[in-house]
């Protein structure tokens, strides 16, 4: 993992290939390296979809290596949602094949000449990019099937659907998971529409002949990622939450809190919680003949995934995310789990972030093209997408557009960005995050949830406005710095609360790198990227108007407490002064 | 007019009407009242379409007097279609009506608690406001003979048409002419979706009993008027080609100058311009019995509007504007003057602005979904937007918003607002004005045309960089005190080449207000106009990336001259030290 790839799609006569060496990249990975590079070489005015943007994919500082949890790969670039920066990440397969054949990174530039879609196709001793129309307008599922039928099932794929080909900004990137399923998705930010204006439909991975990458102290390492596994299984929430109901464990957890946003966020308690939870799932999964408890990728303990059957026992989708069932599901007043799990199977098809199609379906109902709780219609509208007609093409790119489109106020956004699973009335440690992060609305960069609802890593009254900004600050530059270890974010539940699963991680990092890494190195990590990010925004016209609340936040009261946004504009605006 | 008339359509129990004294307000009128109400009133985040968003409706310093071009009535607001502050003028009656009524401004403000439509009528006695869900959805016309039918024919109407009920960002207010028809419109910005959201569909005024309002010093003023008046009448563009061929003049002058932008700004010349230049219009309209010259309001000496008839001699619409026609026209390849004329009738009724729909039609032609020159697809387009269909919302919402839907790059927008007939490239001075108003793409902000074209007020070459920035930052002063007179823009001809012109515009405010007025105090005005505006817009988050052309504008080079955007960044941002 000591170079990068950049593929010229305005080259002279076709796509350009070159590897270059890391240079002024040295040492960076992850979050670090795509904002790093964006930052850097992307002019903040330019067209998200256009010849000036890139995407850059690079796979986590530990990727490729033995250490657990070691498989997020994040995404780059200028966001075509926000018109601000974007990593978005995900698990899977890509990262931890792509480390082992040695890039740190894939910089996907210029704009084709034409509308061609290219296959590229990467092993360990070549890149190879061809010009493949058949492929047009694929679905994931059948995409990756004829990438398996082509080069086998030792391959990872990361491709787009429908909805990056049709530039959607709500349009996703896929990433295979073990089954060679495109089931992870770097889902936010219209990642997808940015590959789709580079004409590249789908990177095909081949890891054969490639070997897990080596640390440099491989005693240190070992005895490191034993002391970190051992810390993960020993947490409650990663040790036993996560693993026997997924993510979904939240529903009952944040219904009970009263911050789960039910009918367009008009309410933090949905009568039908229980009907999606993720006992209930767990539940559903078992009988069926899926499985509740499954890795994303190799390497992973928490298990935190699982695969989910319809009725006849037949696989249907991945286990469905937290998130994603409640943008499906209590955001739009639907208590039908099949239904939830076909939108996550529609979802990752035409290549789509489930939480912005969730909420802009929300969006619709509020304007009245359905009603709240219909959950044929709210299929209906994830088909209309993949198909692209006028009514899909404004719902692909996302709720703010839609709220424009069909007049609608009441839009939860930041930055354009819907807002995730934690009304920000009922958790206002989550509000300074969504308001402030250089992401748009995005609980996965500053979760503070942690201490605002499930105790981990400390505690902080969620109604008050008390220690929200702190909370979140050291949440965002902690995560920005995970977010570039290719670690899973779920690792922060162990390391905030155990001190000796902290300092393993630590060891595990200078064990792997041969040089030492301290917590103060972590923060110093953190700081920069969000440097990078800040810069970037401030460059693209971001002003302390975009780090805010849509102001309905601060007037409708959220039942059952009853609150409204309590963080005043000074506290969000001393966010980033450290 | 030394009231100001407040409708809170949110109050307890129904709309509540006030009338309140000038206040902080007093000696405002037009676009000084309109920006110095909203800018000092609404709340720069607030949403556009929420309860603390408000439309002002303000008639001139001189509207109501017997001054010869003083029918301009300002409207202001936060613009759903920029997220800025608003004011786009309109002629008509209207304007001298509500001032002799006696009202300097009409604030709407508020939020209706539910969709009931509501009729304001407005007499010199009497302000009433009545639900009538029977208006819902009528076009202008219909609307309008209605209100005839229930009012009599002495009435001037303001209203919206389904576009502004439906809140599209396109969306304009219509004010009547001479013939009571519903052909001049405060077009810009979306007004008619902020009059939609207060649940507000027609204002009918009813001027009897009311008097011309009479001038401090009656003798200096009429004198005044009369040598005002002649210099209109002595200039070539306000006495001779204005009067002949309408504002539609331009085409040939801006086609030669390759400066007319063709198929969604590709090309500065046009190939089908003489089939749709203002000569072949003023013939057409003489042929079928229509009218080349005639004003839109009573008091207009310049008559640059017209009556243009169908094939069959039926009257079909006003005189469609230059603008509307280069919209509707080259700028979607369509040299048809009928189907232009059609859409013109169309947007009049649906009340739409024909700039923002004309460039998002050639966006959606640039997208694929019709071939540059295909006029019947263009009007089916225009219905589209009239029926509110999920394509027709789309680009009810203008170019920007289409844009996204449909993953176009090249999209001609500064501040999310559709450029208008001159390519920024060919004329760099309404590039330095398009770019940095605060009002988004805008000619009449600035109307640089003059020197770098038309040879008025001096002469700036309009391919070069050099004298732009003083061009564009003088009239946009200027331009700001006039929106606040009353007066038509188009005195501005006469005004910037004959001195003696200007001094009987001073001395035509100095004898009706009885205070001095002189050339500083003009410049003092528009600056405290352009003062509020901008800060408005820096409170509301726009920087100096808003103040921006798309970057495609500076990289490709537009023909027949083969130039780029060359007035740099740091020139933009000089525009505003005065």
């Amino acid at each position: 993992m000591d170079k990068i790839l950049r593929i010229n799609m305005g080259g002279q006569g076709g796509p350009e290939i070159k590897t270059e060496p890391m240079g002024d990249y040295s040492g960076l990975a992850g979050r670090a390296m795509t904002s790093g590079i964006v930052s850097k070489e992307v002019p903040p005015l330019c067209h998200p979809l256009g010849e000036d943007n890139k995407l850059v994919i690079a796979p986590g500082m530990l990727s490729g290596s033995l250490a657990a949890m070691s498989g997020r790969i994040s995404v780059g670039c200028k966001s075509p949602l926000t018109g601000g920066i974007k990593e978005s990440n995900s698990g899977g397969q890509p990262s931890q094949v792509l480390a082992r054949i040695g890039y740190a990174a894939i910089v996907i530039e210029g704009k084709p000449a034409d509308d061609t879609l290219y296959k590229v196709f990467i092993n360990k001793d070549n890149v190879e990019i061809t010009p493949d129309n058949s492929l047009k307008m694929l679905g994931n599922y059948d995409l990756v099937d004829k990438m398996k039928a082509a080069h086998g099932d030792k391959i990872a794929c990361i491709s787009i659907g429908p909805a990056g080909e049709m530039k959607m900004s709500a349009a996703s990137i896929a990433f295979t998971d073990m089954e060679l399923r495109p089931t992870r998705h770097a889902g936010r930010g219209g990642t997808g529409a940015v590959m789709g204006s580079k004409g590249v439909k789908v990177i095909v991975l081949d890891g054969e002949g490639t070997q897990a990458r080596s640390p440099k102290d491989p005693d240190k390492f070992k005895e490191a990622n034993k002391a970190f596994t051992a810390g993960l299984k020993k947490h409650p929430v990663t040790g036993e939450g996560l693993p026997a109901y997924g993510t979904n464990v939240l529903t009952n957890i944040l219904n009970e809190a009263g911050a789960y946003p039910t009918n367009n966020f008009s309410s933090g308690r949905f009568d039908g919680a229980g009907k999606i939870s993720g006992e209930t799932e767990a539940e559903t999964e078992t009988a069926r003949g899926g499985n509740p408890t499954h890795g994303c990728h190799k390497g992973c303990v928490i298990q935190c995934s699982g695969i989910y059957n319809d009725k006849d026992g037949n696989y249907l989708t991945k286990q469905p995310e937290y998130e994603t069932i409640w943008a499906h599901g209590g955001n739009c007043g639907i208590d039908d789990l099949d239904a939830i799990a076909m939108m996550d199977r529609l979802d990752d098809d035409y290549g789509l972030d489930t939480i912005e199609m969730g909420a802009t379906i929300a969006v619709a109902m509020e304007a009245g093209l359905a009603k709240f709780g219909d959950a044929e219609a709210a299929i209906g509208f994830v088909k209309e997408v993949g198909k692209g007609t006028p009514l899909g093409r404004v719902l692909g790119n996302g709720a703010a557009v839609t709220g424009q489109v069909f007049g609608v106020e009441r839009v939860p956004v930041v930055k354009k960005q819907a807002m995730p699973a934690y009304d920000p009335r009922a958790v206002q440690g989550i509000a300074v995050t969504y308001a402030t992060t250089p992401m748009g609305a995005d609980h996965t960069a500053g979760y503070a949830v942690t201490a605002n609802i499930l105790g981990v890593g400390g505690t902080v009254d969620p109604l008050k406005p008390e220690g929200q900004v702190e909370l979140s600050r050291n949440l965002q530059i902690a995560t920005a710095a995970i977010d570039s270890t290719g670690m899973c974010l779920f690792i922060a539940f162990a390391i905030l609360d155990q001190a000796d699963t902290f300092q393993a991680l630590l060891d595990l990092i200078s064990g792997f790198t041969g040089a030492g890494m301290t917590g103060d190195d972590v923060t110093e990590l953190g700081k920069s990227v969000l440097k990078n990010e800040r810069n970037f925004n401030a460059a693209a016209g971001f002003t302390a108007a975009d780090d805010r609340l849509p102001e309905y936040f601060k007037k409708e009261a959220l039942p059952p407490h009853n609150v409204t946004l309590q963080v005043t504009d000074e506290e969000l605006d001393s966010v980033f002064n450290w």
